[in-house]
């Protein structure tokens, strides 16, 4: 099974994947933890152009450096896990980039779909956890950070980020599933098995 | 005027594209050149990814690495130069991704198309010339360098490219100019500047 996390910084999203995780090691199977972009040798150098401060990056640059790690994420490890079986969780996928690049950034949305398209050779999460916390909330658990290039775009554009996620969600209830983040840890964590419960049952 | 240049290696790019700098320049017009990808800080960060023989690429990652590159060289570079009247000359452009990651690498071509879409912001070279050499001519003239990963991809994939220009020659024939590239150098560079002054009275 494929889960993604979502949701602006200070969600919970780490927290609550390694909750998941030893939640489903605990059943006897087996998972594999990816955080977007990173966890490959690539990804990672992708990673580091991205948080470069030194360098300007335009929008289409920064959503073309993004597919590019997820290509290979998804092809070098992704693929490969879900194949022999493993739980693949994710730590942001390309519902990221809808929101961040093609709502935040205010890219073409058709196109911004194109490219996770040939980014993700086809592949679907079967469960997206939203951990939905308003601009407020972040900017308090996350005011202790240093603010890197991603964090200094301001307050519009992380509420044009919010209404992306509130979009996606709309267009897929099926596999979209908001969680309020501002609740407690372990209830939180309760709510997410029990979905992936019963989408077990169900496939 | 925006004039790229294709050809696989050994087909006298750098040569050609030199002398018609030379010659715009005299004619007391401004010029720029650009190498594709790299020309900007960000973009030869990507150059050093694609060349990089410890890092395993796969295609699709490689076409978004070329397709972020473009974007930046795009925006910072091309369009700002086209504004201010220059002539920009270009070192190889989306062609050459169409026929090396779309036909080489047999990526599918539409996805390749919509990728150079987002990346060009819609503009478009008013003149391309492509100087066609067989593999044969290519393979001699470029013995003497150390093969880099680009390189090392074989004979067959070579072959498809060469099939990939000739299919983008046959559907825009109005823009791409096929140009022997074992013709004289002279007698080349006069040819190229009879097709930029036509084209020039024609604007």
């Amino acid at each position: 099974m494929f889960i993604t996390f979502e949701g602006i910084d200070g969600s919970g999203k780490t927290t609550q994947i390694k909750l998941l995780q030893d939640y489903i090691e605990s059943c006897g199977n087996h998972t594999v933890i990816i955080r977007e972009p990173g966890g490959t040798a690539f990804s990672e150098l992708i990673r580091d152009i991205l948080l470069n401060k030194d360098v300007e990056i335009n929008p289409v640059s920064e959503l073309l450096l993004f597919e590019a790690a997820r290509a290979n994420l998804t092809e070098q490890v992704i693929i490969p896990a879900l194949k022999n079986g493993f739980y693949v969780l994710c730590d942001r996928f390309y519902d990221s980039t809808t929101a961040y690049q093609g709502y935040g950034r205010e890219l073409n949305l058709e196109e911004v779909l194109n490219c996770h398209k040939i980014a993700t050779f086809g592949i679907k999460p079967d469960l997206t956890f939203y951990l939905k916390l308003s601009l407020e909330e972040s900017l308090e658990r996350s005011a202790h950070k240093n603010p890197d290039r991603m964090e200094r775009a301001g307050r519009e554009f992380f509420l044009r980020v919010l209404e992306g996620f509130d979009a996606i969600a709309a267009s897929e209830p099926e596999r979209f599933v908001i969680i309020d983040a501002t609740g407690d840890i372990e209830a939180t964590h309760r709510k997410i098995v029990s979905f992936i419960d019963m989408k077990s049952h169900n496939k």
